[in-house]
């Protein structure tokens, strides 16, 4: 079947993108934000591997398609304005570019700085080259 | 101390936003997604509940400032990007003025509309009145 009316309901901004919370399926741990268009949509559901818009790169970019830290995606859902998605996925390796599982890996508190409190699980340098 | 230096260092977007993503701290839930500007982060550091920028009010709200329905931050994070803020919280109540506990109460699956697979906390009529 097709997902066009599906993907028609979802409330896309002036931009085209709709954010999309990343969550760890196993865990609940919430590994990153990231936007979608309908394209990457239609493309995430049809695969069931997750898709995104990069806003830097300016193209659809599968999760993992250079680390192979790919997500893949157990269960989409939509808040109750349909300008959200939560993504619940298997993650593969590591969420984080900078090679943390999760990009969430720094806490606000009582200092000028976000207080690093989590370990990396993979050198950024080893998985992307220079 | 002053929370100015911490929150200099979050990228706020060109309209002086930055999504948060909320989730609830005991269960892992994720809640829902708002945007708070810096005004409505100094308020949720200082205050310990959480505020947001209503972006159909245009003003800062404090979540369960009607409904009673607040939500007490138990942790704040910030991403790689520092453009994304994940909330852990207690949370008083339902997220939802729906009347769920969370926003994301229903899935994308093979209809033409989302599945709700969630059961309703509260009625909204009785929260919120007319």
């Amino acid at each position: 079947m097709g997902y066009e009316a599906l993907i028609s309901r979802i409330r896309f901004d002036e931009s085209g993108l709709v954010p999309a919370i990343v969550q760890d399926f196993e865990t609940g741990e919430v590994l990153m934000l990231a936007y979608m268009n309908s394209q990457a949509l239609l493309m995430t559901l049809e695969s069931g591997k997750a898709h995104f818009w990069s806003r830097s790169r300016n193209r659809i970019w599968m999760k993992g398609e250079r680390s192979g830290h790919i997500q893949e995606v157990k269960e989409i859902r939509v808040d109750c304005d349909e300008d959200a998605i939560l993504l619940k996925v298997h993650q593969v390796g590591a969420a984080c570019h900078k090679g943390y599982r999760s990009c969430f890996y720094r806490k606000l508190g009582d200092k000028d700085e976000p207080i690093l409190d989590h370990d990396k699980v993979f050198e950024p340098e080893e998985v992307y080259g220079e």
